[in-house]
């Protein structure tokens, strides 16, 4: 049910043709009654921002922060498309807002696709009827529209998170040019709580923070990134706190599923940086760790090479001692005081050799720790990437 | 003649048995009478710096910035091995500084290999004889020492610069763990000038600033990077600009050989980036640009992905106006205004079908300019770097 577990949504999804292959490409979450509800978005620090970004800054602001609905599409990312792509946003707001009876600033729209390429407003025109008027709250209507904003995602990412008295549902896409701030990603999340615009704002700032701003797959940040909360007001109020944890739990989950999708990769390794000298220096000694070819080509090839590690970590440009980091691969530690110790050799290869395993650096420095999830680099992603796209 | 081609010279190479199939491995590159001369030299800003890194900064301190000869072995990086490392370093320099008849502070050390393993002493000390009583000066034995610091190179790289009354030799390595401040590389450069250490160490950061650190294979900053210039003294004094230029056209072609040779790379890739607002904005852009895993994988595709050039531009962190930029590859302009715009696809696809283009970006905000060299991204280099190495 995911976008539709929590209660006062629909959803809705339809082939645009945007997507050359005839496949859904188009979709819609709105709220059951087409009533402006309370939303908090955050969205991507690329300079070149979207014209769809662009758009849901504009009428967040001229809303106050209320929206009935969002529209999605695939197949083109509506970047670096000028004036042209803004009227291209503008009018699909519009004509939504049109069929569900409210102001076009009270309607939001995501893109993800090919960057340069024009949105095809014609097609989207001649769409939204069928989408409008196809929504429902079944399970099958959430589906088709966590389908339909997919582009090289080999899988829906959806999740469901039953809190004390409410719930937090949510779809996601992503597989690549994904590294925070946020990633190459639209994840759209419902609750039935009552809150405010500016509450949801905090909450989704912070649960991105925790989750899809902690991943990467590639070290690229996508122009389109857009995380967007819609709380229905069906259920009760909750302390904010609460709502941040189902949130962010929600996020990290999502967050998960994208590296675990990850374009090419075969593994999903997170990396833990431990004793850095505060909370900035590991972070930033993460992500290097995080982004690097080789550590995670090594990671592909099921190879301990900690001499990587160590060098990446040494060059983050943050305090470091060679003589006092250590690497472990999950349980077994192949490097302490910067050198190489005896270690269990048939233990790490079972580490090496599954699925998801946990890369730890501890600095020996001080008490800041940071946590990134990151894919291994495979001769695939370079495929996927190589072609005209 | 390379590195013997400025007058005052001696090299050698042997195989000391630290690569395991019997391949030259270690070199010599000394003064032709063993005499300590002038020497400038640059090292990696990684903090993770190699014992032999260590060693020649603190031979260079207690000599005065002289050196007689320079010993450098392939196969093994001795980098996070501790005081055992720094001890075989040490080592190898006392048994040179005994066989050439100076003080082991006289002698330099470069090693080049895999991060974390032991550097075996005794084969060192059992090569160094037949390492030191071959030396010679012809074009054999320069040929032979720019082979053995090879590691995954797939061949020598070599320079001879003649300029007004002398000249520049050179011989280097490197193919991955390639980016600047400086690269996995290590480069020897001779000149029959006469100099002062203050002098070469002066014009040899320059020259280090303006080649190597111009160029990426993969961002990854190695442990063991150096760059050391030897002058001999047996030729004329002459203006440290006339020097500095020299020098840097020795450095620039050894970078230059190095990005065509990166590991699994096709094609050699100049990116411009102008019109930045200042020089530090155009130089975080260029690099933003040079290590972007989807740009580079594109290249390898001869995809003109222009898109994913310009969210790179916009996520660089540095002044970006989407409505200014403009992207052109070699003389091809795709993308004027933040947007694309009509151009030949012929001689478009002509530039990208080449082993060596360019990519120019303006960012039409102000006179800030600054290049780099890089190389594609390939299945090739993901299966060079997955293995156990």
């Amino acid at each position: 049910m995911t976008v539709l577990a929590p209660r006062g949504f629909v959803a809705s999804a339809t082939a645009a043709g945007i997507k050359p292959d005839g496949q859904l490409d188009l979709a819609l979450v709105a709220t059951e009654d087409a009533r402006p509800v309370p939303v908090g978005a955050a969205f991507t620090s690329n300079l070149l921002a979207a014209a769809p970004v662009q758009v849901c800054r504009a009428h967040l602001t001229a809303s106050g922060g209320l929206s009935a609905g969002i529209v999605l599409n695939s197949g083109c990312a509506n970047a670096a498309t000028g004036s042209e792509g803004r009227r291209a946003a503008e009018l699909t707001c519009e004509l939504a807002a049109r069929a569900l009876g409210v102001r076009p600033e009270h309607v939001l729209v995501c893109s993800t696709g090919t960057i340069g390429t024009r949105l095809d407003g014609d097609r989207i025109e001649a769409a939204l009827p069928s989408l409008i008027g196809g929504r429902g709250s079944t399970p099958d209507h959430a589906a088709a529209a966590a389908r339909a904003i997919l582009t090289t995602d080999t899988r829906t990412k959806e999740v469901v998170v039953e809190a004390d008295g409410f719930v937090v549902g949510g779809m996601a896409k992503g597989a690549a040019m994904l590294s925070p701030n946020m990633a190459t990603m639209l994840a759209v999340l419902t609750s039935d709580v009552s809150s405010s615009s500016q509450a949801l704002h905090t909450v989704v700032s912070s649960a991105v923070r925790h989750s899809f701003n902690e991943m990467t797959v590639d070290g690229c940040t996508s122009t389109n990134d857009s995380v967007i909360v819609m709380a229905s007001g069906v259920g009760p109020e909750v302390q904010e706190e609460a709502l941040a944890e189902a949130l962010t739990a929600a996020c990290a989950d999502l967050a998960l599923q994208m590296v675990a999708d990850a374009e090419g990769g075969t593994k999903v390794v997170r990396i833990r940086v431990v004793g850095a000298c505060d909370g900035g220096s590991a972070r930033r000694a993460v992500r290097r760790v995080a982004e690097s070819q080789l550590v995670k080509a090594s990671w592909f090839g099921e190879d301990a090479n900690w001499g990587r590690v160590l060098s990446e970590l040494g060059s983050a440009g943050t305090p470091f001692d060679p003589d006092r980091v250590s690497v472990a691969y999950g349980p077994v530690t192949v490097c302490r005081d910067g050198v190489a110790v005896d270690h269990d050799e048939e233990a790490l290869r079972k580490v090496l050799g599954s699925k998801q395993f946990e890369v730890i650096c501890d600095l020996g420095l001080g008490g800041g720790s940071a946590t990134m999830i990151s894919a291994d680099l495979t001769p695939a992603y370079v495929e996927l990437n190589m072609g005209r796209s």
